[in-house]
């Protein structure tokens, strides 16, 4: 059981971000990614949707011998993770939000977060309840910013361009509101991090998920007595896509570490 | 036969420029609508996928009856037309790529037209090959902007920002070539006709296969002896999606004139 993989799912590459900081707290443990980038994206989809998704995601990689699964897509997180804690129940299941809003709560002296994520994210509300379980009467603003994504997509990291769309969705923010947090809850995100804090200024810093998922998942294999025996060499990571593998990889070089970038996809079939 | 409806599906709300046109054209044909929310978009997806759900789209509206299918959508157009005339032989397929490549020959006089396409139609080159088999000789340079699609779908139509877009894809194409002609290769890029006039500048018409794909189905109607009896009232306009419908209705507002507009959409599951 201790031998098996950590299965990781995103609706495509931006989970890479987490796998990336997952290598990097736990060289130990293999992990098997699976980007689903025939459907991409999920965050203008319905709940319905996303779940049937995720649920279709999440079984591939279980019917793979996997020992946890973390859900590295906060679209998926916010509207799915309960339901697949029920479906695959008691495969043990990390989320990404909670931890982006343990480290949101970490980083605010004020109590007045701006959260920015996928439309769907931000409709469910569930940023909002994750922070206020944790930091009651905290003040956050959740915004959509779905254009990001594609931007991301793109490989459009920086410029005027990536510039101007961020100051579009985020100068009337922060105009209403005097935030020190900003909290990335899309892991999409992470890519554009030098120009989103160029557009909030020094007074505000810039929170994501991957290092607090990564650290979630380590005390969960402890607690759980499923932590990988240390070895030598670092452990394996195997990369899936349900669609263009060599577009998945070319992609992928943009979100990854040079030792981590995949220099094999497989394609499969949801 | 001839009562039965046209059938028109696109990636999403792209294609309802084109079913736009075909209901000012012609009036008395009943059209029944099929936007594929749950995957779009397409045009950055391999041709084995855009194939795989053009197939599922044409299936379910080939099961309400339809007598003629139109391929609302440039990628789809250009990567499953021949595999669908194949799988749904003897139904009569219109696509949009060809009336595309016919308007745009009638518009040049210089012989040198670019287009402006998604990743996968430039990838295909079937732009490329429609034009030269009307006008041999022709010089096409087609231009990947898979951006636009994301600021069509997402409402950003025109101002600065959608500008300097347009001005990164296109100032360095039409620097190096001298074009009469920009083919809008793609059903969503219509919406941003303004933003790509201005761009493009006075000497450089603007063409986009809607009126000449309404045209190329009022043709075929008449060979085929297929056409609706003429009538007091307009013909019925369906509409389906695979998710969202109430996000359809709304993006669809911004695609389609005030009569048009869908107050009701069926959600279907492909």
């Amino acid at each position: 059981m201790r031998k098996q993989p950590i299965g990781v799912f995103d609706s495509g590459v931006g989970g890479l971000t987490v796998l990336a900081a997952l290598h990097e707290r736990l060289p130990h443990e293999s992990l098997l990614y699976l980007g689903d980038m025939a459907r991409l994206p999920y965050g203008n989809k319905s709940p319905q949707t996303i779940i049937r998704y995720a649920r279709q995601a999440a079984s591939v990689l279980i019917s793979r011998g996997i020992k946890m699964l973390v859900v590295a897509c906060n679209t998926a997180s916010a509207l799915a993770l309960d339901e697949l804690r029920r479906a695959f129940h008691p495969l043990p299941i990390v989320g990404v939000l909670e931890p982006g809003a343990t480290a949101a709560c970490a980083a605010t002296r004020t109590g007045r977060i701006v959260v920015i994520a996928t439309e769907a994210t931000v409709r469910e509300g569930a940023y909002t309840r994750a922070i206020q379980s944790l930091r009651p009467g905290a003040e956050i603003l959740a915004v959509p910013c779905p254009l990001f994504v594609a931007l991301a997509e793109e490989g459009w990291h920086s410029g005027a361009i990536v510039e101007a769309i961020a100051k579009q969705y985020l100068e009337p923010v922060f105009s209403r509101t005097s935030t020190d947090v900003l909290v990335l809850g899309c892991t999409h995100f992470p890519v554009l991090a030098d120009t989103l804090a160029k557009v909030a200024g020094p007074g505000i810093q810039l929170v994501d998920s991957a290092h607090t998922t990564a650290q979630a998942v380590a005390e969960m294999l402890v607690r759980m007595d499923l932590a990988a025996e240390p070895r030598a060499q670092p452990a394996s990571v195997h990369f899936m896509s349900t669609d263009a593998p060599e577009r998945f990889a070319r992609v992928a070089a943009r979100f990854l570490p040079q030792n981590l970038r995949p220099y094999e996809v497989e394609l499969i079939d949801l």
